[in-house]
């Protein structure tokens, strides 16, 4: 062997047998994180944010690099392009999307799952994990349906049923809710064998119907879009009931859309309803919901990706009544379990019902073996499920009990700051952690009190834009961020841009929130953003423009 | 607040805020993980495999723990009930499936991506993540369609299109292929507005056909089986065609599977050739797929989740030739990338391919943002790119060609030590890096030269369950680990179980092959497999059976 490929050889046998010297570049970041990961965050990330097309500068070669590079050289790469670069979701200031501060022990245990790299799909593989996860599953269907603890031992480790489903997130878990309720209609009966085999134009024709349609309300998440698209439903039978003044959606509209597939022929696969929407916070009326899909005789599904956890909550579990009746419920632990990125989970309530899409094949996955890749979408899987068992059992049910309680009595002390400001405007009443808003002075508010619908119109066309402004010019300063979005709001009617905020960071304090408003009224100083006030000012004194 | 409840609050910031002490449990299991992960997985999985019942009994209750837990306490159970019964999948001598040793700067930067905890679903959320794991799909891109380096600057950032999905694995990698095969198939025309819209019933009726069909060989991957019944299209019209003495697709039934498709009005969706076969590591003729996919006017899917990084070898590259005239590619990075569980990607060769399934949402994923969640079936995500940009650029095109070749070469000479050893039947040809045998012993193998097909079915039977055996009391004995499958075979016509073995991990020695043999020799020894190796012998001799 020439000595340049020798030299090549050893280099790869030492990557794969030798340790990073605690004192090389990528040791020091690694001790540094876990001695203090917060200092580090704090230290490593750039708070203040760089044009992304400057960042893509850095990642913009299409070229796999030919010769090997030093780990330290990588790693001073990492450091300035990507860590630097990179958004510090858990600074307690951070209070725009979902991800928050995790846990201190997920980190040394989230790199014992990666050292174990266990693969889920199969016993083989993964052994104690295996039932770990099915554990974890059984919890979490334990929490939503609370049946009798006699329940659960015929079912927790039998190969033949599951009663939840692992997913990487919360997208693939309501996409597999909705393969399991539309294989589940479309079932074998008589000659026809079941839709996994034969497909979805047979299913129809077999059926004698034009199409099948899942219900949500307008405020469901945008994995339902992909799922009805994935599944061969259509979009177009992606039924978007409207939301009532609480953005819960409205029983007697929903009635009408049913009513309105019955002329076309078109059947209800699955009604949704929303326990935490995404960008309010609210819960549809559960029980109402379970009753009408009993009623339509239609699969009951509840996206509980965000407020499931609400569950460990004495004092609000009540506002969940009903998810128990629900057949398959998705709950993420990326979110309020506090587990890191890429762990969802459905949980149902029948046992058996995820053999509507079971699979197999004959390197694994046997007929009669526990891997749990014969009831899920994903094949190979990490062991994520060993981090929401971690929680689980470290925090409690007690523990998470308390940062749900904190979370919702921390937006309700937020809106009430907003309520009190002059210049901001609530634009949805948190029910659970989210609340909705946007700045609107006190003058405005006045004048939009007595608009006509055309002023109100053109009044909230410049608001939106000082909103996208204020929400940008704000995550570019890198203190705190907040997201928006759009809402129809039964007040205005048409859709207006609001600010969003997520408060389930336990570390966020009420001198944050303070600082989050106060910031606002800085950045709404900038001349662009007066200009456009400016403009709403004038209109409010145009003549024939008010009814006041 | 009453005293319990301050002290349980304060319990809640300690383990937001306060790390594991490097002397408590953890962080010794952390500082030992870092000091050496192989000493420590030595140590720490218990060799010898449990029944799965006993494990079982760990992990029974389905009750949340009511009350927290010290982190100091749960890791020790976590130590005794997890670690110790969790598969060694790094070891040198496991052999049997296709995961293997990772590079050590693989943990230390997998608990960076942890502590940052960035969703990739959107830029607020990822910043520098999102370019980063659009120059991964666009490096893939290149090493699979080669394409001229002025290709890629007007797509490789560019908010319109992708590359490529990065994903959880190969599932959803070859799902998302499908997905946008369908959909580009049935995209919008006239007065019909696309499946996406109108949903799959609709699409067949306005192309006037009966259903829509996925062509693959017999090795194809199970996922293709999930692929078919999630789209709608269903399992019968995944078309399974027969494969030659090789494992590759047999092209003469190809063409009459089509033939056969059009007699029923199905229209030919995708032919899928595979680069790598999961359970041969076959690779299909892929330039003659290639012309037969143009000829039938369908799309066009590489399935190389294993045999991709083939690619990187100038010695071996040539064999997957065709690949770069795919439409789409699936690669796994979990596998032979060596990065750990939950990594696939899917390239398109089309950088508006993807725009098919493109979804938005008006709080995020919004139109000419560049939201990666818009492209891909799932929404948040982890920054699992960032593994594999390190691996890329720390490893290099040359470091993964001395893997792929090791690899390739180890097989070969696995290979020969079957074929030498007078009692190991192999039983097909690695052509990548995996392959597979049966324990058949000598004399067996005469009988069989000479059998009638009823006594070749009647000893096959019986050797099944020898391979059956033999695999199990392996596994459970825990020093060398292979898997097991059932193959059709051209010689032997019907099914066969058969031992595979995958050669992916640099530091499996030939000395390792050797005991995997040694110990197979022995565990035959045992009386149960001798009494059906007994069996065997007396039917050789019964009369009228042989025709020799």
């Amino acid at each position: 062997m020439p000595n340049k490929a020798r030299a090549n050889l050893e280099n790869l046998y030492r990557i794969f047998t030798v340790p990073e010297a605690p004192d090389s570049t990528l040791g020091a970041i690694d001790q540094a994180i876990s001695d203090d990961v917060t200092g580090f965050l704090q230290t490593h990330i750039v708070a203040i944010e760089r044009n992304l097309e400057e960042i893509e500068a850095n990642f913009s070669s299409s070229a796999i690099p030919e010769e090997p590079t030093y780990v330290s050289e990588y790693t001073e790469f990492v450091k300035e392009h990507l860590v630097a670069q990179s958004v510090h979701t858990a600074a307690p200031g951070f209070v725009g999307h979902m991800t928050s501060a995790l846990p201190y022990f997920m980190l040394p245990l989230a790199r014992l799952m990666t050292a174990l790299n266990q693969n889920l799909v199969k016993v083989e593989t993964s052994k104690a994990f295996t039932p770990m996860e099915r554990q974890v599953l059984a919890m979490l269907h334990h929490l939503v349906y609370r049946r009798e603890d006699a329940f659960y031992p015929p079912w927790i480790h039998n190969s033949q049923a599951a009663l939840g489903a692992f997913c990487s997130g919360g997208t693939i878990a309501n996409v597999t809710a909705l393969w399991v309720a539309r294989n589940r209609l479309f079932a074998p009966e008589g000659a026809f064998r079941g839709i996994a085999r034969e497909g979805l134009g047979r299913a129809l024709k077999h059926h004698g119907i034009d199409g099948v349609a899942v219900l949500v309300s307008e405020r469901g998440h945008y994995s339902f879009g992909k799922a009805a698209d994935l599944l061969g439903i259509g979009q177009d039978q992606l039924i978007k009931v409207r939301t009532d003044a609480n953005n819960r959606i409205d029983l007697k509209l929903l009635r009408q859309e049913c009513r309105r597939l019955q002329d076309k022929n078109i059947r209800p696969l699955a009604l949704v309803g929303i326990a935490g929407t995404t960008e309010t916070g609210n819960v549809d009326p559960l029980e109402a919901l379970a009753d009408f899909a009993l009623e339509i005789g239609c699969h009951f599904h509840v996206d509980a990706a965000w407020g499931g956890p609400t569950l460990f909550s004495d004092r609000y579990r009540h506002l969940l009544n009903g998810i128990e009746r629900a057949d398959s419920v998705t709950i993420d632990a990326h979110k309020q379990l506090y587990v890191p990125m890429g762990a969802g989970m459905v949980v149902f309530k029948d046992p058996t019902a995820l053999s509507a899409i079971e699979h197999h094949a004959a390197y694994i996955l046997r007929h009669g073996s526990k891997d749990l890749g014969s009831h899920t979408l994903e094949g190979s899987r990490p062991g994520m499920a060993m981090l929401v068992h971690a929680g689980l059992s470290i925090i409690g049910r007690k523990g998470y009990e308390l940062l749900i309680d904190m979370g919702i009595e921390r937006a309700r002390t937020f809106a009430d700051m907003i309520r009190q400001h002059p210049d901001f405007e609530l634009t949805s009443v948190p029910e659970l952690n989210i609340l909705t808003y946007r700045y609107c002075p006190q003058a405005i508010q006045q004048t939009l009190a007595g608009a006509t619908p055309e002023l109100t119109a053109r009044i909230n066309a410049l608001l939106d834009q000082v909103c996208q402004l204020l929400q940008k010019h704000q995550r570019e300063a890198g203190k705190t961020f907040v997201s928006r979005t759009r809402l129809r709001t039964t007040r205005y009617g048409e859709g207006i841009t609001v600010l969003r905020v997520v408060l389930a960071n336990p570390l966020t304090t009420d001198e944050i929130l303070t600082s989050v408003l106060a910031e606002e009224c800085q950045i709404v100083q900038q001349p662009e953003i007066q200009a456009l006030l400016q403009q709403v000012a004038e209109m409010g004194t145009a003549p024939g423009l008010t009814t006041g």
